[in-house]
């Protein structure tokens, strides 16, 4: 039994999502559906790339996930399906695969760039009247022939130049001791999630701005806090995270996705 | 392994949609449950029955459709079992099965009627202390009954008199050139989606008339149109939809749910 | 294959969920998982705890029901699996078990204890850089544990003092033929829920207050009812709730969760 992740932006009130499942159950039977997320705000490709590269790597060996953000659907634009790991992706090429191929949650040096091949199998589409549901038509059964069995390279032509999302990485200036990053995602609890991993955290954090917020607690986890303090915790993606006890720090201080994040360490040691 | 999908308006918030998932894992072990939505708004029986008649059919053979929109519960309203395609569907004799038995996403003449037929197994209905939750003591039930194997003929007598939702389906006038329709649903991207089959559009196009917008412009695809224009596009359903790129139709217009759509065809040629 | 619920706090905005999810199907594969629910409001403990009573016994045996709304993650809280029934439990030792262990929404006298454990398995546990997510670090493996065949006994120790939410059970004045209770809960359609049992209503209910409103009618089902009329119904748990037809209890009459509710019976036959 085989396992196919969805993440789309199509909310959960039309029939889009309900018909795509079908129809990947119609194709694949006995596929295991599992959704990964289907409220980003529509269209958001950023939201849903770093869910996507969030979540991935926890499923198990063989997994196909579908991956449906695409206020490009009808146009020109590719359809992609990459390995990464022991699992296979399948999105538009719009920089949905931007994070999962860059690692971009936590941005090694010298990762090695994952197998991505353009999608070319007309023979596989549905037929239909219109061209506004890829999702049906093209995406559901491209992911349900990866599902019983095809292989990525029988998909199309590898390509080396997938689009992506021109998003800055975070940024470590050792001989400064300065860090600099930016919150990435706001999470429904309002914690504030950079991308600065905390593996660069090498020596004493002075100081910590998190937009215009100034911090230099540290916790371990929410509860270690006192209420309505602010503290640096490590976040679910192993990056820092700030975070309020008992409330959003997001609401509490009006800082919200893309802020600017600036991390000053101790001098090292002589 | 069976699957059913799942249709009610009970939210993501209480335990009613667990305690029927519950039950019907229960009663028919290794069913595999697909939701097909939760959220329509409380008693809109008409949203719901359009989404069941736009999600079943991509579903596998033997699936059971379980609908649960039901302000009758516990009163003298029937319960219905329907064989749609090589599919079954389960639901309050409310309308709810309206839009799929009569096929409404694309009203072709003379599509037969599908078999219905009156639920009556008080034997197969669990036992509770109240008549609030049908879902759970006799909906559920019946369904795992079908998905282990009982026939629909043996749920009770056929019956040729559902309850309909006297919605007006979309007409054509040929000799004129005219269609006449409404907006059936206005999606979570604000697209204003209409009843109006494409394939009624043998000629040019002239002008179309949805709610107080007049529109002429056709696309193939949202990213086809600029930024703000409103274009008629072929909708998931094959029907024309009024969309707007990068927003939503419905925002930027005030148009809703209901509104009239008439479409003028150009003079055949001679 | 067995079953695995999930109630979280996590919301289906974030990555949380999925990776929950991912993690127990790569230690678990074949589980089938099922939602109980994800949208309480963040560590809102009380209403979980209801949700997980209300849901958990309808379930096939064998199944395991994870519980995750944790504000007190990687603080010295314990972890708990309780087994109820022919079902185990793994929650955080915050309350969230204590309506299913207590029966409470039914709170027969004389209900046996279910035995729990504190968990102390740190073998099982996966490694990560933070402590803000034991929903993926800790509580799915163990899960996932449960779900491949491991004990409930070799998770760790029996405990006999799990943390109550200190909750003041409905009461019941025979003599005075009087019973005390409160609004546990007000579902998706605003009918407020109660926690007086109906069987306790052995003789004519006289009066009932419900917060500030005084009800004398009672009806089988909501459709009984004339439109906007208050009356008292038998809902799914088996208690008293106040509902009004085709419309929302709560918002008519502004009456929320916490509510006190009194209720009179007619005096004994002689």
């Amino acid at each position: 039994m085989r396992v196919c992740t969805l993440l789309t932006d199509f909310g959960l009130r039309d029939w889009y999502l309900g018909v795509m499942k079908g129809t990947l159950l119609r194709l694949a039977p006995g596929t295991v559906l599992v959704d990964l997320g289907h409220q980003v705000d529509p269209g958001d490709v950023a939201t849903a790339a770093l869910l996507l590269a969030a979540s991935a790597p926890v499923f198990p060996e063989g997994t196909v996930h579908l991956a449906v953000v695409d206020p490009g659907v009808g146009s020109s634009r590719r359809m992609l399906a990459a390995r990464v790991g022991g699992q296979v992706c399948v999105a538009p090429d719009n920089g949905l695969l931007d994070c999962l191929l860059a690692g971009a949650t936590d941005p090694a040096p010298g990762a090695r760039a994952a197998p991505v091949h353009a999608i070319e199998r007309p023979d596989l589409y549905l037929e239909s009247a219109g061209e506004t549901f890829h999702g049906r038509d093209r995406f559901a059964p491209v992911a349900a022939a990866l599902l019983v069995g095809a292989s990525l390279e029988s998909l199309g032509p590898p390509i080396d130049d997938p689009v992506t999302l021109g998003l800055p990485p975070p940024a470590f200036d050792r001989g400064r001791g300065r860090i600099t990053g930016r919150v990435v995602h706001v999470d429904r609890y309002g914690n504030l999630i950079t991308d600065v991993p905390v593996r660069w955290i090498e020596r004493e954090l002075l100081r910590a701005r998190v937009g215009t917020l100034e911090v230099r607690r540290r916790a371990t986890h929410y509860a270690e806090v006192d209420h309505g303090e602010p503290a640096l915790v490590v976040g679910s993606l192993g990056t820092l995270e700030l975070a309020l006890r008992d409330q959003s720090a997001a609401a509490a201080t009006g800082i919200a996705r893309g802020a600017p994040v600036t991390i000053d360490l101790a001098a090292p040691e002589r």
